[in-house]
């Protein structure tokens, strides 16, 4: 890379800690000086002598040894194995204690939003906005819009007439939300969401498609966190809802209607067609398909790339996706799958006139010819 | 949810209609009081007392009786039983309309766009405007960009040099079209959505890539509807040409010079890879991927997923992906897979061997250890 | 279409060249007038008599001899056939001279960016702005940002506090860059990107999800190339890196921490999961997965909508994906698939029995009978 770009960008504010500012505000048993000055979080592998590092995955454990860390974060198994090699933060659940640090930094570190109306934004005299939210440059807030206390509106933001975000939401740059819907408290929706755009509803005639219009709204609870470019429609005629907890990663599309329950957690290009209702504290791998008008039970897992084209009432993990091959391996095995279906009945008719005319003469209960899973 | 943010968002106009006057601009007969006040489009199922529905799907024909609409739209064949419960419209197709239904109740509900510039928007003083054209606040309208009448341009979006929009048009917030496209007249593009981005063309040089910069255009007809962030890129010579009433959902990718034929309709998330010619009156299914240069005749219909590797001539559904199953059957089903070419021909050596040494000598007239679709 | 909006849009220049001029800039042999006037690039087969056009892929060799174009440009294996039909250029590797062709034509044929500060852009006083660069309306630069000499930034940009762009790197319209990151010399980045927003991230708690601050940023090359609403995001700890030359295409997901090698290229629609490393020169097919944390070798070749599951450490071509097929004869299969880990096993037993009891009373020894690649 060339010198022009690669410089380092400046942080707002140089992180400087101490271990035992972390341990007073995060908790945690500390074992060594609490004096030792952290400027960075860093993984095991690659941490500098600044550096507070986290072993949550027992996989890792051999990196422990040979870290320059400062610091580790481990739970009380591993307490002796870190205290070898320094100091050490001891936690019930260090990846856990790593994910509020990581809070704890972040506020200590970023430059808060300026709180106030940016003068080039356009706001409508009618618009709600309450105490200490900040609107940043070039954002449009439309007719009746209401923010709620602390929200954080980004650069070219836009929302729509008579929507309402609660306390606390953070919309970063370049958010679309549509009239007529409601985001709740402390969500983080981040650049190129839209939030309300019509769901993809015609009906046909005569070869032509005429627009069903998207009547309804979204409804997003608290504590949802929706990635880069994600799109969630409005609702046909009800609202589509995504309820408290949910947390969509990037690109992922949410069809009308569709409804997801609490704490459920999806993977970036998911695609979910409308009507589709999913269950509580699922998850779904990257790229998954949910089709439309189905229903997903609470504690579902999806795996990546996998299309759940029925109904699943089990909580429990599912797959849908045959591992890559080389390429020469791939197109033999993939002309075969065109046959699968007669080579299932030649296998058949094979075991049938073995049964019948079997070498030794063996009759109907000979288990060798049994099948064993009927269509 | 929390309070600060459950709120109902308030419609633009509060929907106050008698079924008398919904009979009296959309048709239909209208069987019972005219002078009943209606309030809500609903679903049969949650319908309240001041809602209007429809029944158009016989499996929901049981919703019938239950229903507390004030008044259900249905076909000849259901007239006995939506009077035996109250109201009705009858009419030859009730998702039809419902669709009309629905355009004309957000005709009268919707507060329309202000026509005129957004003292906000930056606008090329040699961009032609038509009468009655809505530009939005923090628009960017280019050089030589021509806007029909009635066009509405929402905030945030850009026009580039050159641009066409035809009559009527409507483009939501945030929209992206860059310099030398066309789009036809009656269109409905939604936030996110970027028209003219450059084509993926480059030629390879020694290990590096050149880029082949991407001369053409985008055409887009009348009456298309493009979702919530999908892309269309520019043509690298020709142009990208996408026909009238074509409808596409969210988050698709239209490669450079593709051609998708009039009425055709895609679900999101689908990819078409470049210079594929896909017909008029076709469907695809979620998340369904097109290769690049195929061909593909008018009415097919793609099932999600699908990928389309080679042209299809004939007309007809088509489908290409395996239904999900739970984690430990699919796992072995999976490996097998990996035999599939394998144990064709294990399967063939035993037909052949049973064919030649049979337990009766049969011969090779023998019908089940023909194969059947050879490879 | 209609005609309000069907009429060709006017180029910023009318491209009007000698076959001279061309081969004067270019190079190559130029057999024919060179004073004949060229004012298109067009494809062979639908060239025009002012068109130049190019035969790369000899698999449009029969087109040669029919096509109107003023004069084509071949390799020296085709210079007779060229010749015989008119004026050409024969050149070592008619595609990258193509590529280089455009690039010329577009510098001539396209309205450069005007350098300077368009008066609505929203500049932070701090931010350091090298010559001839050119910000568009309504662009937001915050705080600190650095962009390097002859850095184009398109309308609506929003470039966050901290970031620094290398020279002669161009943003069309609407690209986001969130704070911190770092982007290289003469990048083209496309509307809708977004680069730095947040990694999905998330520590579990008791059901619900505890966010992980993304303390990272995203490092990107020289040479790089992003196409529309593709998503980078930022690291979680260390930076997300996309080395020299990479080109994505449209509606790509790259996650935190992602390593893209030198030259590696990707069509659209492509999901790559955290911390995943692929290597130099890769190419990856449109709507492949990537799984997170494996490892892709330099030079490997992934086929579209293909499953990268696990590293691969060989170079080469791997594919992942079955063909459509018709949807009567795709069911029947599809519903097989459960049932190919029995099948294997019901093969197995007969070729067990055979083995065993066969017709001949064949020993262990016998070659049809014998498993080819057990499991």
């Amino acid at each position: 890379m060339s010198d022009s770009a690669g410089a380092e960008a400046p942080a707002a504010v140089v992180a400087d800690f101490s271990l035992g500012d972390i341990a007073a505000e995060l908790g945690g048993e500390l074992i060594g000086d609490a004096a030792v000055r952290i400027t960075r979080i860093e993984p095991l592998e690659t941490a500098g002598s600044g550096a507070i590092s986290f072993l949550s995955n027992p996989r890792y454990a051999a990196q422990l040894a040979s870290t320059r860390a400062a610091c580790v974060i481990v739970a009380e198994s591993m307490r002796d194995a870190a205290l070898a090699r320094g100091a050490a933060i001891v936690v019930p659940d260090p990846y856990l204690y790593f994910a509020r640090l990581t809070r704890w930094w972040a506020a200590r570190t970023r430059r808060p939003a300026a709180p106030g109306v940016h003068p080039s934004a356009v706001v409508h005299p009618s618009a709600s906005i309450a105490d200490g939210v900040s609107v940043g440059p070039l954002a449009v807030i439309e007719q009746g819009v209401h923010l709620g206390a602390g929200v954080v509106v980004g650069p070219h933001c836009s929302i729509g007439e008579g929507t309402r975000i609660g306390e606390q939401t953070r919309l970063a740059a370049r958010v679309s939300i549509a009239a007529g819907c409601t985001i709740g408290a402390r969500c983080i929706v981040h650049s190129g969401v839209v939030i309300g755009a019509d769901g993809f509803g015609f009906a046909p005639n005569q070869g032509r498609w005429e627009k069903i219009e998207q009547l309804g709204g979204v409804r997003i609870g608290d504590d949802v966190e929706i990635g880069a470019n994600t799109c969630i429609d409005r609702g046909a005629l009800g609202d589509t809802v995504i309820d408290d907890g949910v947390k969509l990663d990037n690109l992922i599309q949410v069809g009308h209607n569709v409804q997801i329950g609490k704490h459920t957690a999806m993977a970036g290009c998911v695609g979910i067609a409308g009507s589709a209702r999913i269950g509580a504290h699922c998850t779904v791998g990257g790229a998954a398909g949910i089709a439309g008008h189905i229903t997903i039970a609470d504690h579902v897992h999806i795996g990546p790339m996998a299309i759940v084209s029925h109904s699943i009432t089990k909580p429990g993990h599912y797959s849908g996706v045959f591992p890559i091959d080389d390429n020469a391996a791939w197109l033999k095995n993939a002309a075969a799958v065109r046959q699968l279906s007669a080579m299932r009945e030649r296998l058949r008719a094979l075991e049938k006139r073995l049964l019948e005319h079997g070498p030794h003469g063996s009759g109907p209960n000979d288990k060798n010819t049994t099948e064993r899973d009927p269509a």
